[in-house]
């Protein structure tokens, strides 16, 4: 299963040398270099083999790339660098070119260890199979929680257990944004605004305040702790954008936080059992350890039959912790080259199926504008309760006079756990009854 | 390297059967045969192979041992067992009779995997040249913090970094009675008499409230993060016993908590660098992660170079988590048997030196009792300052009146940074002082 032994060192070193190619060069990219560098001789030791970086893909050859990157190392010449390499690290992101790259490295029978979680999150199946058929390795920490261990420890460290829900804030940008929103109660335009200044947020930030890139490692987390391959379209995706000041304020009130949550479950209903993944904001309470994870800060709640609750927390992103996690990939793979073996290949044995949002039950707070007057608190009450929903708390406030718009009151409502159908259904009916003028929030209850 | 290939399964069913030893089926042993049972479908599409359970043993064959263990599989013959075995599991603890069968196993060419840190920590490196002479696999995830995955990250997650520090609580029942102490005011004997009707504490609590399990992880800990060896006589060891509630109650007026730390470092000291490794008593800031580290759990940080501050929280003890962390190491064992390959060998190449513990520079608490007079708490603050040390905060308190013995006032104080050597020469000048009656505390201020 193993491929060619790597070559003898020329020098007096009798260990061999492993070739290394770089696809990217930017923050990780750099950060990698560097790393191997000012670390060489440990990474040797730790590996029992010499890694030689034989070139550096990029896409424009001028471009100033810092002191860690040897400029004669740059090609453009990707196609070429990655056949001739015994191992390819791909941080330059991206879905056709990175995917085509390391498809043909694979084929070529070189490991590759990549960073990239959308490419995983669209087509991980074609890349693992390929892994699989040329007997070289597939590694991506780096693609989920930066320097978190969590691939690892889901995939090696429990898999003697068996996992029944991944809850975790993924994406630093957003809990950038929703902690400074909790922090300042600013808007959030004003906030990614920051975001952006500070290297935060990118100049189009949609990927992450959307949701796309939780959504993506919510994938790869739950096809790995259910054995089951959990596409990007089978995640239900909500981003932030429409978390206002104004759910901050009542989510305070209520003692509780809003994070962005990327949750993977198992859901066990009788004999049948079915995955659930799903991207959301959602209401935490301020004491569960979730809450104060701050700034861009990620952490990862593994809940596991056996194990019982796991809790993984740091830096989720950033050059210099996503080329650790590259780096510590890199070890691993290299050794296996050495020593033989490989990783844990693709496990999708449990085909279990996915459960759609409609099915899902969980708590749930709404809140509406409504004509202040007699009546209608009963009205709404009465309408969720006839799609079965239960009230936990209500919380009724007026609100100050609009533009001859009449009196209004703000109502809050958090539920007992409900049935996602029931309740869009409810809002569906309340949305037009004419003393409800708007649906301002909907948003779920977690981490109960 | 690897040793001969598991038998084929005489079934019909084409996939291997490795043959698994278990040694010990107390509270871990009883767990790990439960789970291998209801989960051995899984176990075996993760594998890629059938485990079966060619016998358990035990001191004494009569005693009942509960429905998960098939008497049927009992043995007292342990000696030849593990020489029958591809696999073997450790979970009887103790050390010679431990070792002497560990070691045969490995002669055999069977993988061990062991949750025993006393052993680990005593001689893990005859264990880890015995399985590097065989060519077999020897794992231990279970021996540091239970469920937690620690050993795997730390070994091969952040192989790509470079660790600087390991900070944690890693024995629940000195947490357990210290949070419990912090809880309620109570005093220590009262609570490990508490700990103990709850099972939380061994009849013979000595091991854990001296610190030798702690200690015993630490230089697992420190051996793995700087691929050195560091035995258990490395390791400065600081039990819990002389905390008292005035401690605590010190703790709660500076805002600061009482934790039995096991810390692990890389000192660094223009070129050269030691590792240091200690357990003790310290009190760390009540905003500290670990502050919030309630009853039994366990938590450990880990600072690495490039990754930054990482934190893994979980269950540190008990039979059902420590037969997860077992059950994941038997997991990746028997695939390297199926598949080829070997886990990580013990690395010790970076050889650095100890440092000891009165070279270490750190900020304390000390407490003394001394006579309620003008110019003593000058004396003390001078008698500090002479041997270098810099007072942070100091806070003085009339004691109520004992027999006949006069006024006397406790005196309190936090320190900045100071050399434990001139700390101790401090206090020995101290306690010869007059005015001074008593030194009551001295204690580690951590986690700044």
């Amino acid at each position: 299963m193993t491929s060619a032994a790597p070559a003898p060192h020329p020098g007096d070193d009798p260990r061999p040398t492993l070739r290394v190619a770089l696809l990217g060069a930017g923050t990780v990219g750099s950060e990698v270099l560097r790393l191997m560098r000012i670390h060489g001789e440990e990474l040797t030791h730790r590996i029992g083999a010499r890694l030689e970086v034989i070139g550096v893909a990029v896409r424009d050859l001028d471009r100033d790339r810092g002191e860690h990157v040897d400029p004669s190392l740059l090609t453009t010449d990707a196609e070429s660098l990655v056949t001739q390499a015994d191992l390819v690290i791909e941080v330059m992101g991206g879905i056709e070119r990175a995917r085509s790259l390391i498809l043909s490295a694979l084929e070529s029978g070189a490991s590759v260890v990549t960073a990239n979680k959308a490419l995983l999150a669209q087509d991980g199946a074609t890349l693992y199979e390929a892994a699989d058929r040329h007997g070289v390795d597939l590694s991506f920490e780096a693609a989920v929680a930066g320097a978190i261990p969590l691939v690892r420890p889901i995939r090696e460290s429990l898999a003697g257990d068996r996992i029944q829900r991944v809850m975790g804030i993924v994406n630093g940008t957003t809990n950038f944004v929703l902690d400074a929103m909790t922090r300042t109660g600013a808007d959030q335009a004003e906030v990614v605004a920051r975001a952006q200044e500070l290297g935060y947020a990118e100049a189009d930030p949609t990927a992450d305040v959307e949701g796309y890139d939780a959504a993506a490692k919510a994938s790869i987390l739950a096809s790995l702790a259910f054995h089951t391959r959990v596409g990007l379209g089978d995640v239900h995706r909500e981003g932030i954008t429409e978390v206002t000041a104004e759910d901050i304020a009542a989510a305070r009130r209520m003692g509780r936080t809003i994070k962005l949550l990327s949750i993977v479950e198992r859901i066990v209903d009788g004999d049948e059992e079915r995955v659930s993944a799903r991207v959301y904001p959602a209401m935490i309470p301020d004491s569960h350890p979730l809450a104060s994870v701050s700034e861009a800060y990620n952490a990862v709640f593994v809940e596991a039959e056996a194990a019982g609750s796991l809790m993984f927390y740091g830096q989720g992103a950033g050059g210099t912790p996503t080329a650790s996690a590259v780096l510590g990939d890199v070890v691993g793979v290299a050794r296996q080259r050495v020593h033989g073996g490989y990783g844990p290949r693709e496990s999708a044995y449990a085909e279990l199926p996915i459960a759609g949002i409609g099915d899902l039950r969980t708590r749930f707070y709404l809140a509406l504008t409504v004509e202040d007057r007699p009546g209608v608190l009963a009205d709404v009450a009465g309408c969720l309760s006839s799609h079965g929903i239960s009230i936990s708390t209500i919380h009724q406030q007026p609100l100050p006079e609009g533009e001859g718009t009449g009196e209004r009151a703000v109502i809050g409502i958090s539920t007992h756990r409900a049935r996602e159908q029931s309740t869009t259904a409810a809002l569906d009916e309340l949305s037009a009854r004419p003393a409800v003028q708007s649906i301002d929030s909907v948003l779920r209850l977690e981490g109960e």
